[in-house]
């Protein structure tokens, strides 16, 4: 496999126009507006496996985008990898904070990328990384250099809750059985010190109404002697957090794994600059859960954040109004052993409970997941961290993101196999922000360290 | 002067069409985007002002909208009468919840107006009020029972703050002398219990902006190390008001008139059903400052309401964002002797001073004004009081409103007169909300009772 590095040299050119022709693709799954988009995604998907040397293609139905599957098998008897990822991506507003078009991709030059970027909504999250496998499998057949079966599930819903997934996934389990999963959906510290993603945070995301009046009123007649929603809601979500910025959700923490003094000392071997992270944000101060560092509290700690809020009068200049209604957009990230369905109705129940008289309170749960922690001790684990090892010439370490990928420890339950992280992106990419992008160099490294663990994982006689 | 019962019956018919057209247009002062309708309705109240008898009518230019100014002077020794009202109205949005276009106009009958009520934005406020002064004015010039000098000033700028009126009022204090100043801008108890305001409150009006990270940011990777503006701006609102509904702002109630019992205990005479009105709003329970009744803490109480708020994903589906920035419109309805500029400067010392370090607070003063209280003993106020016995048959009430009408006090300082504020409409008309209206018999009973009010003013020897 030492050609591989070549190969990705040879092909730099044609990997990165056939990425950037899926990063003008707009399938956003979040905006049924875009769902023309997200279908042709689909398609576009399907035709980029056949390509890369898959035996057989499917584009299977579901009750809501459709799912991309595809398989290589060259020997039942060898171990299977099945390759997750996603096609579908973030809404890209407020656009009027990109400096491109988000999806007219433009690579330019970065600080933490000398040799460019590509940006575009979707180059890390998720289309910049599933493709690194696509272009590895490519590379393995025309090579014939794969070492055991593999199997593609590419989904469409991943930014909105990959329900269809999990319906797919519980009805397939034959044909999506496998001996372990690899996704490329997460960061790595820096392309210096590479990092394997060994937890993930789950998701319990709700959205929240007030109602007060049955109109809008004239703030001058009725302001003072009822209840403004938005001032409710305001208070409400205040009281979400203690002095010391814990959840006050009653029983929130009662399942949280709390780390030992040696796992905590552990994580914070990670490098980390406290100024570099405040620098980069142009924040004056951290702010967080009382005792915990930065790196604990987007880790191992759960949060609660308001990703979206609106009420009353927000167009040109001013209305005196009291609103009839206001709404929220609610997320929280659970660490492992919190069941995201339990902390939703706990927080449906205790919002509700802390609405005073004079408003009506309605919590919408909208989507979720588990978190997940995997063992560094799997053969899945050992392949890629030798795997980075060769290509990166430094040893891979563990770490917990902050993020979530509801359906890994779906699959877990449903298919009785570990997941392995492999990410590439850094966390400076904006994902789910406006300039999103993804480093060529890593786009390449990607492609080149995939082959790799196919072949210690093969090895390892799994 | 017996027969303008008489005459409004004849003309019912062409009152309410001529309403209905100026109703059609859409004179939104707060949204740029409806300015040219705007100024064309300038246009047609100058010509409206012509046809009823105005000697001289001028659209008067200003820094911002333009005033339109009118005059009858019949003879110098007479006294006069400054008549003001404004050709804007608020934005319609939500438009959603009209149940006819907002410059359609509907007439449709209602519990409080059996005999009809023209549905449109602006109906009551103020086109329809101050429309029946200018029908007034026909009447009395077309029946020779002008028994004084008349004065115009309808301005476009009521609805934003009244900032060309004041920077016009001040360099035209000649032009605008006058004896007493008669506005229709305000409500009544109802129809059979008349009242006059006596009484308005005064606003400030600011915009807040609450700034975190430099970018959105991914609430996976980010959440629970760094401030939310939109949990920030939250908990900054709600620590805007004690556990007794008291503001919180230091200073904010020094100077605020504490009635004495007497006073207070006048004030609730007025005809109230507080289960009326929880039913009219559809609660289970009024909100407000402890220690006050509801007809206090609309009146004599200042407030503070947030009219608007927005910040992050608040479109269709889920964004899981930390927004780099969350906003809000507050305004503050004041009491008399509260200085409005001082409270402004109370506020936005105070805003900036609780936000927590990781974000930065803004404040923008949007505009205000001085409250106003006008004595029950002047002439105006008398003359004001025997037009709606005679037509009435019944002596209306004083009455505090929780409405500002900023300009008042600036009157009263530049064109050193009292202002009589001869309302016809009803809290239950829905001013600034959806589906806004005003009742026909209203309407004409205002055109019926302008007159009047001339006739027992000039007769009063002012």
């Amino acid at each position: 496999m030492d050609n591989i590095s070549s190969y990705v040299q040879e092909n730099k050119k044609r990997f990165l126009n056939e990425l950037i022709e899926l990063l003008k693709i707009p399938s956003i799954s979040a905006d049924p507006a875009f769902s023309h988009d997200v279908l042709n995604m689909a398609e576009v998907v399907k035709e980029s496996l056949e390509k890369a040397g898959c035996d057989k293609v499917e584009i299977c139905e579901t009750p809501g985008y459709p799912i991309v599957y595809g398989e290589k098998i060259i020997n039942p008897a060898l171990p299977t990898v099945l390759v997750y990822g996603h096609y579908d991506v973030q809404p890209p507003d407020p656009v009027e904070l990109w400096e491109n078009d988000p999806f007219s991709p433009v690579i330019k030059e970065t600080p933490s990328h000398p040799e460019g970027a590509i940006f575009a909504r979707g180059a890390s999250d998720d289309k910049g990384q599933f493709y690194m496998h696509v272009k590895a499998l490519e590379y393995m057949v025309a090579s014939h250099n794969l070492p055991c079966n593999v199997k593609f599930m590419i989904e469409g819903e991943e930014e909105i809750g990959s329900e269809s997934l999990s319906w797919f996934v519980k009805q397939n389990q034959d044909k999506l059985a496998n001996d372990v999963i690899l996704i490329s959906d997460t960061g790595m510290i820096s392309n210096e010190q590479p990092s394997i993603t060994t937890g993930l945070r789950g998701l319990s995301y709700v959205e929240v109404e007030v109602t007060g009046p049955n109109r809008d009123l004239h703030s001058g007649i009725y302001g003072g002697a009822v209840a403004n929603p938005i001032n409710i809601l305001a208070k409400m979500i205040a009281s979400m957090h203690d002095e010391h910025n814990r959840i006050t959700v009653p029983g929130f923490y009662d399942k949280v794994e709390e780390l030992n003094t040696e796992e905590r000392a552990e994580m914070e071997k990670a490098p980390f600059s406290l100024d570099k992270y405040k620098k980069a944000l142009d924040i004056d101060s951290v702010y967080g859960e009382l005792g915990y560092t930065t790196n604990e509290r987007i880790s191992i700690r759960p949060t609660l954040d308001v990703n979206g809020i609106w009420g009353g009068y927000t167009g040109e200049g001013a209305k005196t109004v009291i609103p009839a209604k206001a709404y929220a957009k609610i997320s929280m990230r659970l660490v492992p052993n919190q069941d995201w369905k339990e902390i939703t109705q706990l927080f449906q129940d205790y919002f509700q409970s802390i609405a005073p008289k004079g408003v009506r309170a309605k919590v919408t749960p909208h989507h979720g997941g588990q978190g997940y922690v995997t063992p560094i001790n799997s053969k899945g684990y050992q392949a890629a961290a030798m795997a980075y090892k060769h290509t990166f010439g430094i040893t891979p370490i563990p770490q917990r993101s902050g993020g979530s990928i509801p359906i890994v420890s779906l699959f877990e339950q449903e298919l009785h196999s570990k997941t392995i992280l492999m990410g590439f992106g850094l966390n400076s990419d904006a994902i789910h922000s406006p300039n999103e992008h993804y480093g060529v160099w890593n786009y390449l490294k990607g492609i080149e360290t995939i082959p790799l663990f196919y072949k210690y994982f093969a090895e390892s006689g799994e």
